[in-house]
């Protein structure tokens, strides 16, 4: 069990209708110590790739990526969620509808920051169905760099998005992969490695 | 010049109507080595006292408040904004009305995060007419908390924000203040303290 499975079990909160509650130290409130192991951790599993970037999703997806970020010493760079459809023309965007709230967010990045030489890891710190993480690696492709990995705090393991991601070839570590919860007991089940 | 006004010179950009731009570095593109320095600028400023957590606003907010919270190792805690007037009712709410843009924003932090014994800093990237802020210290007050500091990364000194929080008592400490700035030259004017 790694730092953040063990956290999960410590003081994460199932809730009625699959919903972990982590907002007492991932994102509402943060440990920064154990942020830092996180970013330290995901180093340690993409530090053979040219990563020069690192992009994220507004809000809570910040500070993990600030934790990777500083490790691997390159810029990052968050996407901003927008509800209007009217962008200056300078950006990329990525209109996202939710699979589970039926809503369109658009994703948004300043075309300064991002272009083909670029080689970066998607951090977020969750996944679900995956609709912030398509929009950002539509995103990437719209600036012709390279998606060399992504990196995820938490996966829900039961719902499509990490599994889609998988399918399309993509390179994602989830440190946290929850493969069932029971609200009543409280009990959280992680994916286990093959391996072990 | 600290680290933060001379990279401002460097790559701040002044647009037409007192906009300065720092999306390169700071609050879209961010340099996770520039904003750590950051960090251990406002510790060394704010080490004397009993601070035992961070407080900030998404989202720009968080990058420099994680780099802030990291050197304290205290909890991060952000508040978030929300359009919506129905919020749940365990959590602290300010409504706050933009000066500039005549819209209202709630601000929200889960009462869970915050009580009477919390001694907080308050961080952010920017300060202009303060609405944000004053929102911040209105939901530690309603805590019971104390406001032990308040750490700007850039303060428009020619807007009120800074001059009302100093005024209410406050131990506000911006690590540079722009007095004035021309965007037909790209010239910015930072507020020098007496002692310079």
């Amino acid at each position: 069990m790694n730092c953040l499975e063990a956290r999960i079990v410590k003081d994460g909160v199932v809730k009625e209708g699959n919903v972990l509650k982590v907002d007492s130290f991932l994102n509402h409130q943060m440990d920064i110590d154990l942020m830092n192991e996180i970013g330290k951790e995901f180093y340690d599993r993409f530090r053979h790739k040219p990563i020069n970037k690192i992009l994220t999703i507004e809000a809570s997806g910040i500070a993990i990526a600030y934790a990777v970020a500083q490790q691997f010493h390159v810029p990052l760079l968050f996407a901003k969620k927008s509800k209007s459809i009217n962008i200056a023309g300078d950006t990329y965007t990525a209109e996202v509808e939710s699979f589970t709230h039926k809503n369109k967010n658009t994703v948004v990045v300043s075309k300064q920051f991002l272009s083909k030489d670029d080689r970066v890891l998607i951090v977020d710190d969750f996944l679900a169905n995956g609709c912030a993480l398509q929009g950002l690696i539509s995103i990437v492709d719209q600036a012709g760099g390279t998606v060399e990995g992504i990196a995820i705090a938490v996966e829900k393991g039961f719902q499509v998005g990490g599994q889609v991601i998988r399918n399309l070839g993509y390179h994602l570590e989830s440190l946290a992969i929850v493969e069932s919860m029971n609200h009543e007991t409280g009990e959280i089940v992680f994916r286990r490695k093959e391996k072990e």
